[in-house]
This record gives structure tokens, sequence and C-alpha cells, in this order.
């Protein structure tokens, strides 16, 4: 059984210092207290992540689900064109929880979480059924210039960063029995959430809404159709397919975290943003041209209703 | 079987206009955006509730649980002299989840949010194989003026408000069997925190230290003391017994959520603050002064060492 005492004591110890820029008070005090930038506004993103639903400890090593619990509140921040400011971390752990499964879960958590600077700033313990992680990302933008979901216009550009599908494809294998050896190149295992493409993005006032691609591109691009009150068509022959994916895994699966924006009709984006492609991969409608939100144009030069379907829990798979 | 995207829709139905002074995205982007008052800083504090480690069904009805929830993280900004801003939840749900029983818990955590003017600002959902809440609080404090545990100095008179222990009496009947109603005036069901009491105190300079009682007297005056690197002693006839506790409860029972503070030897306290009780129970010495941190002095004039004693998981006792 983990002592709570000792854990907290191993989380600060791993945590280091938490000297970082605008954090005052990090683990320790009743609350942590951060002192964002003069004319800033903060963004605040929460992530459940839970044994059985969002990892499996068979196929998921734990520094990997580390990694991808602090990805998520990232790529958040990256959505909303932020830079992240601080983390925090509620863990339930099962009373036969092995201490060095937590060790490595930390690891990976912190390990990505230095690379962007962001010190874990505070959270809480508990003793659970199941390994549950609720990351809190809070990051911070100038104000008034957070890139919502809700600013794409008729005629806008659709684009995506990276490619789609890989992720999934990865998932789909692990779910048919193989094993699959952890890779840092693997976007399933180590996805890398795109703050330096978000910022530029907001830096040049070029995204009108922006996201990112959690759920799976059909979903969140009707996320931002709802947002934002219009309507979308995407080129089947144009979205950037990624590894062992095809297209329908590209359209419908998850978790690939790279970004999805919109940009006006005649504005000029440059190939590669903070060093990853960037792909125009439609283009944004009035909503009344479609009786469905999205429409996909195919090999055929016909235009289908592309249904909304994503990322499903793991638990309502198997 | 709960539908996340109806109980989303019934989130932000019952979460009502997420219109607040400090609020300008809630629920429905990448991430919330807030812009605290210039020249503040940000609190923040994650609470997890996990059903049967800080809960059970069959003794604390849904409203109480929410209430309960939520007044953890109000708590935590209370301690540190803040103001809240806004709140998330990251909710897990089995999928036997009764939605009736997820209902009375959001609405039990709303009606005690906006008794505070806090919108719920965002979250996630998930399904867990327990119910699974946690809760994020963010306050503000002007900058530089949040009261820490490790400003207590020898010599600092030791405060609490209200009286100890009434939570932990409850508890203790429901552990041993008996129904409690759950009335409005039980503050094991329904704590209140002291956000108007701690904001005082830190507005007129006097809390040297500071935080809530959520662990229990015992062990939560050794945090002060370890922070603020000092020892203690409190007196025994002087701590504030809670209805149905006797002194024990009082030293080790934990969840009153009331303010523990230190205030310079010579300084005036009112008898009441923001129309709480404050007692004096105790004062600071210097470390080297005791083997252990914390003395009690008792009714035969002796002191012996406080041992700490505080609050447990429910799941470890039983």
């Amino acid at each position: 059984m983990i002592q709570e005492r000792n854990l907290i004591k191993t989380i600060r110890r791993l945590a280091g210092s938490s000297a970082a820029a605008g954090l005052i008070r990090g683990i320790g005090d009743d609350c942590a207290v951060l002192r964002p930038s003069p004319g800033s506004e903060l963004l605040v993103t929460t992530d459940l992540c839970i044994e059985n639903v969002h990892f499996r400890r068979a196929w998921h090593p734990a520094p990997t689900v580390g990694h991808r619990c602090i990805t998520r509140g990232l790529s958040d921040i990256a959505a909303m064109g932020g830079h992240p400011l601080a983390c925090f971390l509620s863990l339930g752990i099962p009373d036969d929880g092995p201490q060095s499964w937590v060790n490595g879960f930390l690891r990976g958590l912190l390990a990505q979480a230095r690379r962007f600077k962001l010190p874990l700033a505070g959270g809480d313990i508990s003793s659970a059924p199941k390994i549950t992680a609720d990351i809190v990302a809070i990051g911070q933008v100038p104000a008034g210039k957070a890139v919502l979901r809700s600013g794409a216009r008729p005629g806008d550009s659709i684009y995506v960063t990276g490619s789609l599908g890989g992720s999934a494809a990865t998932l789909k294998q692990l779910f048919a029995g193989k094993k699959i050896k952890p890779t840092r190149s693997n976007p399933h295992f180590y996805p890398m959430p795109r703050i330096a493409a978000g910022a530029w993005l907001r830096g040049r006032s070029l995204a009108t809404a922006m996201m990112d691609l959690s759920d799976g591109l059909s979903v969140d691009l009707a996320h931002i159709c709802e947002e934002s009150r219009v309507a979308a068509i995407v080129e089947a022959d144009k979205i950037p397919i990624g590894k062992g994916a095809g297209l329908e895994l590209a359209l419908h699966g998850g978790e690939d975290y790279e970004l999805l924006f919109t940009v006006p009709r005649r504005a000029k984006v440059p190939a590669r943003i903070a060093g990853i492609a960037v792909t125009e991969i439609g283009e944004i409608r009035n909503r009344r041209d479609y009786s469905s939100a999205i429409g996909i144009l195919g090999d055929n030069g016909k235009v289908r209703p592309l249904p909304q379907r994503g990322w499903q829990h793991f638990a309502k798979r198997s």
C-alpha cells in the first residue's frame, strides 16, 4: 500500500525545484500561488485519465501514460495559442498499486512537463479503485488574444498540423492483440502538443478558430462548426494520413493532438510552422449550404455527408 | 449508462450562464479563459472526492456530496485569504451510474458555488469504476498578500474559527451504524468555507500563517509548524469543541473546514470575524523548546506531546 505522506515526498523530490517564472508558491500550501504576466489572461483545462478507460497497464508502459496525460493538457493550451504556466495532478491509486508503476508514471509526466518548462505546482492524492489521474494545465495568453472555436467564418480555409490517424492505427493494432514497442516516434505513445505552432498562429493573428484534434477530425471539426455556426467541407485526397493509417482512421481516429485551425481565405500560410508541416484540407461554408454540417469531397468528385464518429473510451469498445 | 454528450448538456444547463466577473469564456472551448483582477495573483487547488473513500452513497445524499466537494476547494481559497474566481469539475461516473444521483450531486455543488458567486467554468467527464470528482478551485488575492503556512513566528498566538470535531462526531455515528438526518446545520454534511473570515484576516494583515482544518487540528498544526520551522503548544481547555464531540475528536477529527491561523502576540483579534467566533487556543514556540513539535497543556497543568492522528480515508478505516 502506498503511503500518502511518502508519495507526496516522492512527488516533491521528482518534481524538483518548483522555481519557475510565474510560480510564486508550489506544492506545500493550501493553494499554489501563480503570478501571470501583466496583461495576460489565464487558460485552464482539466483532463481525466482513468485506467482501462484511457489506458491499459498491459499496453501502455507507465512513463507513456504520464506523458500522454500531461500532453492532453498541454495540447488544450496549444489550441488556444497559449503558453503553459503550471500544472496540477490529482492522483488516485489502488491500495495495492505498485510504487514502481507510480514512479514511472510520474517520471514520464514530469519529463514531458520539463520540455515545456511547466512546473508541477500542486494536486491531491487519494486511494482509488483504479489508477485515476486528473491533470490540470494552466497557461496564459495576451488579454483578448486566445483563439476560440467560435471564430470560423464562411470562406475560411481549414488546416491541420502534422498527419492524422497514426495514434488510432497503433490503438487498432493493440486491440488486435499485437505487441507494439512504444517508440518515441509513435504518436500513440508519445504525442507532442503543438505549443509553438499554436502560439505562432495566435501571434500572427492568423487563425480565426482553433482546437486540438483529440476526438478525431470528424467530431472536432463539428465542434468548430457548432461553436462558429458554420458548415465545412473537407477534401478526402488532401487529408494528411499518418503512418499505418488509412482515410477512415485519419477522419475518425482520435488522440493525434494535432491542431485544427481556420484562416481567412487569402491569408498566406507557410508550408511548415514551428517545424511542423501544415496542410490545407478544406473550407468553411455558410451553414445553410448543407443539411449536414460537414461534407467530404471524395475521389469521385461527389460530396457526401461526413458522419461524426470519433474516439470512444476503451471501456465502451471492449 | 450516462451519455457524455447529454451529461455535458445537463451540466451546461444546470451551471446556467457562466457570466461572472473575471470569466471570459467558460464551458465549450479547449480551455476556459479567466481574467484575474489587475495586480492580483492566482490561487489554485485541486481536491479529489472518490466514492467509498471520501463519501458513501448510503450515508451521504448526492447533494451533500456535491456541497462537500466544492467546499473543500473553497476552504483552501479561504485559507490563503483569497476570493474565489472559478471552479472546474472532472467527473468520472460508473457506466451504471444513476442519472438522478449525478443530477443531485451537481445541484448540491452548484448551489454552494452560487453562494460564493463561483462559476463552473469547465472540466472533463469520463466513465470510471466508482464515482470520482476532482474539484479545481481558482481564486485570486492581491499580489504578495496570500497568507502562507510558513509565516508563523515564536510568540505568535494560535487561533481557530468556529468549533472543532463536529464533523468527526457525525462520522463516528455513521460508522456506528446510526442513521443521521443530513440537516443544514450539521457541519459534516454542510460544512461552510470561511471565505469572508480568511479575506478579513488577510486584508488586515493580521494572520502571519493560516490553513484550513481538513485533516484535524493535530495534523494541520503540525503542517504549520513544519513549514514555519517552529513548535506550538495548545491548551486543552481552550479548544472550542463542536456539537457531539469531545476533546479527542476536536484534536484529531478532520473535515471541519474551519481556519487555523496565527497572529503576532500583541495583535488585537475580535471575538467574532465575519460572523464566526474565533478562539485563541495556544502559542507558537521556538522549535528547540520541544522534542515533539506540538505539546498540549492539560487540566493537570502538565504539557504532554500531542500525537498527530488525523483524518484517515474511509477505505483504510473500514
